[in-house]
């Protein structure tokens, strides 16, 4: 018996996402018109039919997608990164007619509950899972609970469903190859929590290219991603003897809050510290001197993160959750608050 | 025939806000056990009869709050202001079960057709509108539709809804006192969407103020609230000749460039230049020297509205919906940003 042409299939022979093959199959917005009857001829040419089951569940759906934060609103408040994701997720949504549902909790068991209760009471049809860590137990029981979703990071090793992920390795190969060529040998990074996974990556890509490069001292300080903690960490540094002539920082917020520290101080920046922040948010342009980031496009990964979770949404029942979409690196934009070492 | 017992009636009669009552006589979590056991007894007394019409409704209801907003992705991103909203709304619905479901609109139009689709697919059980203008069709609109809604800000005249505000008038009263008292008698300001009701009651009160102070200048330009505006108008300021000795900002990140501005061209402040700051963010403090800001809660404020809709979602069809809860006013918070002023 031949095999049943499935919305994988198609993807693949039009040479377009599944999420775009769903929603020109089931005549919702989110393709161009040319795209859509692209996708139809070449359906029709493989013979596609809809699956039954799936189509009359999707007609009963949610139409909607939730995410649990489990940040405090204090940290949400402040950090520009979750309101851009959710601003690109927000459009490729709404391009597909599905709403956003969000819910901000404490504790994890509180996160797993949240996601029993809306796939029980069918308020979501997926969930994007945001801050993945390390060890992440709830990877194995969204799986389990049959909930489709998507981590946005990774790349997570034999994961039971998709991720959404940026090389988090190489841009730390870059800034520290960047700094060294300025000169800089006693380098210091404020990092974000160190049990998520991408904190981990970059845990281990600093040490090696340090290593590497044979610098003098590469450490890194773990926080909590608040301008509070940034300013703390870095007023210990500025102020010990041996102090980092450069500064690497895991987030925009205690990047600004670092270049304070050094204001306060009255330790010039480029002169006598150089500092270099990740997620390139307006904030980095707003300081004097405007801060050298890691940039990436937040708003369009979030974006990808929608796109693929709405493609699992709308698959067969039985469609492979293990892709990974592997994003564009973060990359660097050299600005005023770096330069030579001084010794 | 004696008139029915409503939910506002028990409300005044225990001393509690109606969403309190509200949660009391439908067994949701949010009020302790004690205010419960007294609402209940009160209730009794007076002899409640819940209405069933209004009772099946809720049993059939969404349980969830929809959010709108009309804001580029960018401007959400960089502001700290909506996701502080958005965690103190979060927190109250959570509490009584509800869910927050978020979208964002490009035009009013858009808006609109979003209200009205949510509503008659029930897909919420009432809407919080934020950004309210001196002029503003949403809120007929809604009124006609029966969806349930509150206002984030008025007062509003001759509303047919519920609006939570605070008094914008006082802080710029107080704030300009303040500045005068150091010696400003040049004084400009950089303000938000002109459209917007709480830009119009600030730019009155900002004006006969003024005027009665006496002072030298006060002038106003309206922006869009990012850094980006924000540090142009301030460079423009610092560039003329009867320079002003002190910018108030309508928001903290447009704050946060101005003293970007400052800096660049070598202007101290508060030496020079006197900064204040509106919605005390984390940001105002991350900077040096800390920025001058009229504080408020902006969290709790959020839960307040939240509280407001889910009062309104509990009440009878045909309860009062055009009452008005006003909110403590800003604070002054005195920071090392402003100064006396020296010719």
């Amino acid at each position: 018996m031949t095999r049943r042409v499935t919305i994988a299939d198609i993807a693949a022979a039009a040479g377009v996402s599944k999420g775009a093959v769903s929603y020109a199959l089931n005549g919702r917005p989110g393709v161009s018109a040319a795209t859509r009857a692209k996708i139809l001829a070449i359906a029709a040419e493989m013979g596609f039919v809809p699956n039954r089951a799936a189509r009359s569940l999707s007609v009963s759906s949610a139409q909607a997608v939730g995410i649990a934060l489990r940040r405090s609103a204090r940290t949400l408040g402040i950090e520009p990164y979750f309101m851009e994701l959710i601003s690109g997720i927000e459009a490729t949504l709404s391009a597909g007619s599905f709403g956003l549902t969000l819910q901000i909790v404490d504790t994890v068991e509180e996160e797993l509950e949240v996601y029993r209760r809306w796939w029980a009471e069918r308020r979501v049809d997926g969930v994007l899972m945001c801050d993945v860590g390390t060890e992440d137990r709830r990877l194995d029981f969204v799986a389990d609970l049959g909930l489709p979703a998507v981590a946005v990071g990774g790349p997570i090793e034999g994961a039971r469903l998709p991720a959404v992920w940026h090389d988090d390795a190489e841009p730390c190969r870059e800034i520290l190859g960047y700094l060294h060529a300025l000169g800089h040998r006693r380098i210091a990074r404020v990092a974000g929590f160190a049990h998520l996974l991408h904190t981990g990556i970059r845990d281990n890509a600093y040490a090696e290219t340090a290593a590497g490069l044979g610098l003098e001292s590469m450490e890194t300080f773990h926080s909590d991603y608040t301008g509070e903690q940034g300013a703390r960490i870095t007023r210990r540094l500025l102020s010990s003897a041996g102090r980092p002539t450069a500064v690497i920082y895991d987030n925009d917020v205690m990047a600004v809050a670092g270049l304070g520290v050094a204001h306060e101080l009255g330790i010039d920046v480029p002169g006598r510290l150089s500092i270099v922040a990740w997620d390139d948010s307006p904030l980095c342009r707003l300081t004097h001197p405007a801060l050298t980031s890691l940039t990436r496009d937040i708003s369009a990964y979030g974006s990808q993160c929608a796109e693929a979770l709405l493609s699992v949404i709308g698959a067969e029942p039985d469609a492979d959750r293990t892709f990974s979409v592997q994003c564009l690196p973060a990359q660097l934009s050299p600005r005023a608050s770096t330069g030579p070492a001084r010794a």
